[in-house]
């Protein structure tokens, strides 16, 4: 027992600091099919118009307008898919359907409901307006626009636009993978009867759900073994074919602590303590990556445009399930964000009103957890209740984080603060 | 060419009409490392107390509160996960790890800070607070609690909890099966050249992508083929397999729609046609469920608990790329929502101050779609430009779905209204 040799680094200051460390992960080629959620390596230009072509959006008659008031001999159809391919000559008008391209010669479209029908000839109104009931070629996008920034994170829209302008596979940052283990001789897995003093390993579930949410690829290496030389090994063949490595436990003072002295043999620990509650003992380390592995796609990954040797990114959280949770918000999300090139790397923020009085604790930056009600036009913040380090239901329905700046006076009920927002309620 | 024979329905009648004949699909065994994102079928009790033992919340000594200001024996260690097993009589004292269980007879634990050593004696405090720095049993849940409703979506905090309390798996509701289709005559793969009035088929991929996103399994059809016998077959043989039928394109007047007859010809069109703004020729249909599948899950699947055959949805959405994810938020994501068991079926909303004039259509409700700024507290709404349904670009980076209801009048910018949010700022 001894205290920790970590000087206890300031909350904001660490969360910068590990994004300085963060690298962007290379790009690669994905199919559309898998693209979705991911972010895009390069800015998406429109190789061509869209539409292409003028492209009718009603079901009616194609005609020229110098034609207004006549009757118009039809001399075809065009539906989607099925032009009418000849030019529409003087006193001629084309049946078009929704969809169908507007034939050369015609510069206007009737809708059906507008004319009068007899037999093959169509009588349209006396006055028509060119230009009308279609999509010109390019209103929806110009050919060369840039439609697509590069950070921008593709959803439903973004894919659609993609294929729309032909494009079958996209340019996106790799995702970061991510070996993950919990480390403490008192863990059991679910599904195990705990002996005395023993608890069940809930971590690395909880874990395990925030970082796929978040995008990653994850390893689960399972309850880290408790001897030194054995986790080792572990470890180094783990980040052998990572990108970051994600512990929790195990970083207390006092603990049977493996993690710290594994990752000062393994690289540099740039963070040993933090001031934050809950979280204190958050680690942070690099570790340059092996040149051991030979070919293996984690090994070129981690060579950078010059071939030198990137570093691997490692996080040993705090072992108490909420600790180990709000450091991975803090710290972890964002530097993951990172890695996968995503343009705004922080949880969104919205202005709460305090509904009760939030204490502040004297030397550490606190995150609160809160749920958000509507009153009015207002969201008013609730604490969950006790925010003790290891009572889990404290963020259990919260919707948002509270961040209480060190000192002696806490913030008031009825203050107005900018609340971390996870889910809206 | 004819005028549709549906009646245009309301749009909020029509999106109370599709979650009346919308299901809650039934439960199954989860293992938790696929539970993440997934919805609880059953409430969720605790098993046992957390913490099951006290357990220390520092690194010190536990002792006897009776036992303040003298100088006391260390019997032995209690570090997490290796617990000192005997009881700790008067006039003698434990080390003690975070995490590690405090031994009967202690009723509290003094921080290693606050002792002096002197060989195997420690001198405690002259006052001890019983109770001090460790987490009695069930102080953060009770045995027999109440920890998770059904209709709960697992987050990380959730699946932690669930791993706490020793739960491996979890009854969850089933996620829909949804095949996925588009059709038009002038459609083309993606990678493929468009000839003379082809596009790009876009939808399928932008409604992967927003199916996948709503929690649904996805099998995607392709292009549907334009001849209605081997049409019917797909379908049929899709839906063998399928909760859900979604397509896009074929279903406005005049189009050569195969979609409307089809679903006639399978089950019943509730919906052929909506006042929504964009989204007209929304179509919603209802088929029984086969019974020639013989022992198929998704026949035992489709037979309620009566031995009722159940039925498939089928929602035949818009062809325009805009009508399609509009007429997919408002009308198929709630009722995945549903199908799926959570509580909550509907976007979050929040007020946003219209900075645009908004004009309204006069006989159908409008789904506009903005971007959000902040100006001090406040969102501000601005349009995303060209409302036309073909344009994707109005539905890129858009925050926010602004509800428009039908009339002359439409809103005053200025007005605050309130928004279905898409994703904050």
């Amino acid at each position: 027992m001894r205290a920790s040799t970590y000087p206890l680094v300031d909350a904001d200051e660490a969360a910068a600091l590990v994004l300085e460390r963060t690298p962007v992960l290379p790009a690669e080629e994905v199919a559309l099919s898998e693209a979705a959620g991911r972010v895009l390596a390069q800015d998406m230009q429109a190789p061509s118009a869209l539409p292409a072509f003028p492209s009718s959006a009603v079901d009616g008659f194609a005609a020229r307008s110098a034609d207004a008031g006549k009757g118009l001999r039809i001399v075809g159809e065009s539906a989607a898919g099925r032009p009418f391919m000849g030019k529409l000559e003087p006193g001629t008008a084309a049946r078009i359907l929704t969809g169908g391209a507007v034939p050369d010669g015609a510069d206007t479209v009737v809708m059906v409901e507008d004319v009068s029908l007899n037999g093959e000839v169509v009588t349209v109104p006396s006055t028509l307006q060119p230009g009308a009931n279609f999509h010109r070629p390019g209103a929806d996008v110009r050919a060369g626009e840039l439609v697509l920034t590069a950070g921008t994170q593709l959803g439903a829209a973004e894919l659609g636009l993609a294929a729309a302008l032909g494009f079958p596979r996209l340019r996106l940052y790799m995702r970061p993978r991510v070996a993950l283990m919990s480390t403490g001789d008192e863990l059991v897995e679910v599904g195990m009867e705990p002996g005395p003093g023993q608890i069940v390993d809930s971590n690395r579930w909880a874990l395990l759900a925030a970082l796929r949410e978040a995008g990653a690829e994850v390893t689960s290496l399972g309850i880290a073994p408790d001897e030194r030389k054995a986790l080792s090994a572990v470890v180094a063949a783990a980040l052998d074919a990572a990108d970051v490595l994600v512990t929790s436990g195990g970083v207390s003072v006092g603990t049977h602590d493996l993690v710290k002295p594994l990752l000062e043999s393994l690289g540099t620990v740039h963070i040993g303590r933090v001031k934050l509650k809950p979280g204190k003992p958050f680690t942070f380390a690099t570790i340059p990556a092996q040149r051991t592995g030979g070919h293996s796609p984690s090994h070129l990954r981690g060579e950078g445009r010059g071939g030198e040797v990137q570093e691997r990114l490692a996080f040993g959280l705090p072992g108490f399930p909420v600790s180990s949770l709000v450091t991975f918000e803090v710290f972890v999300r964002p530097a993951l964000r990172k890695l996968q090139g995503f343009s705004k790397l922080q949880r969104p923020t919205l202005p709460v009103r305090l509904g009760y009085d939030a204490r502040a604790t004297a030397d550490r930056t606190e995150y609160q957890r809160v749920t958000l009600t509507r009153h009015g036009s207002e969201m008013v913040a609730q604490t969950t209740g006790s925010q003790s380090s290891s009572r889990l239901l404290s963020l259990v329905g919260a919707h948002a984080l509270v961040r209480i700046a060190p000192g002696d006076h806490g913030v008031k009920a009825g203050t107005v603060v900018e609340a971390m927002i996870l889910a809206l309620p």
